[in-house]
């Protein structure tokens, strides 16, 4: 028997209209998907995909401990991909979804690392929220020869302002409850008017400001700085967008 | 009378599949699209899309010279933001084809920096070539709190060097004609092992394979490398995939 092959798909920033069209197909025919999900509410990557999930596909969630110190849950990733192993032998495909790019920071690489040497394995990207969110701010994220760094915000103050100061282009990813820390270090570098803030890119609750007008002591865990040493015309305030 | 919009639109990688519902959505319905094309070949954007331009469509190519060096040709932009100021200015909407995203190293920032201050603007991002040779190398680009570093390979050797001594993930942009000269930096490094290359990601001609493994004096424009020093279960050589 043919084994299935286990597709990691990029699901794009929350829009469902940015999902990829072999994202859509794939989803649209999938006997069985898999997902991330907080243990306390609902997957972030289903909910992008849930009005063309077939009603007959089997779901796999995967439950797993929110809380970014305990994350990756190793055991929780093993069990899961012993179940979706099981439907993969049978010969029969599986579906699973990220939020994102399967190989951008994603929790994917969990089931990729136990999976990908006994089962054939395909990775569909999709649009990062990197990219999103500078289209959310309507400025470029990078032109010509700029370098780009793009930085973890749960790093030490000492390494993110020296990544800042050694590039011309930064996104910093997982602002969350760093806000001030990074709003305080964007400041004491005389960058805040190069700054742009970015939450919940291309969903209905989704905010997009000079990182200077924002007044919140906390961010959502998919929040985004963007910051562009460059081009005057490029800074803020950002273009409106539809 | 209102203004037409003019969308930014990012078509992914090469593979028309990887374009985003919205990116086809908008390509399909478009009265005007315009496009940049070589002054000697066919349009790379035009050709991903190719298949979806309604042929009742008015086309706009901006025929830029393909040489690096005298890149943006800065009067050619200013004749086609002209010519697409005008279907604008008369409540006509224009679809600019971006490859990849619109703001990742895109020509498009040219005709947004001449358009957008007059007229709406609404940018679609795509899928990088960023995520697509990740996913084509069957490998991880960031995981966890990887600080990134994108590096476009004109730069000189000595910047080049450092960036990929100070980042976790590595990708070094447009090899083309500096492959060599890569590769040679990476090696020393002691990093060729952890290193892999991909030219025409997802198109039919796509290579994908360890850098070690090249042996070509030049690579094509659209060429990456990708640097990954952590983890070695995912080092080379890639993972087959379909």
């Amino acid at each position: 028997m043919t084994a299935g092959t286990l597709y990691g798909v990029g699901l794009g920033p929350g829009d469902p209209d940015l999902m990829t069209v072999k994202a859509y197909r794939l989803i649209s025919g999938a006997q069985v998907v898999a997902y991330p999900a907080p243990d306390d509410g609902e997957s972030f990557a289903r909910s992008i995909a849930a009005a063309i999930i077939p009603p007959s596909a089997r779901e796999i969630p995967i439950v797993v401990p929110m809380r970014v110190e305990r994350f990756p849950a190793q055991a929780v990733y093993t069990r899961a991909a012993e179940e979706i192993g099981e439907v993969l032998a049978s010969g029969t495909d599986v579906v699973a979804l990220c939020e994102g790019d399967p190989f951008f920071y994603g929790s994917f690489m969990y089931l990729f690392e136990r999976l990908s040497q006994r089962f054939p394995c395909e990775i569909v990207p999709g649009v990062t929220s990197l990219t999103a969110c500078a289209a959310r701010l309507a400025r470029p994220l990078t032109a010509r020869n700029d370098v780009l760094t793009v930085i973890p915000g749960p790093l030490p103050d000492e390494e993110i302002t020296a990544r800042i100061e050694a590039a011309g282009a930064i996104a910093i990813m997982k602002v969350g409850r760093h806000l001030p820390r990074l709003r305080r270090l964007i400041e004491g570098l005389g960058l805040i008017d190069h700054a742009g803030y970015v939450e919940r890119a291309t969903l209905p609750a989704e905010k997009a400001m000079p990182l200077a007008d924002v007044t919140e002591a906390a961010a959502p865990y998919f929040s985004m700085i963007l910051i562009y040493k460059g081009d005057e015309a490029w800074m803020l305030p950002p273009q409106s967008s539809s």
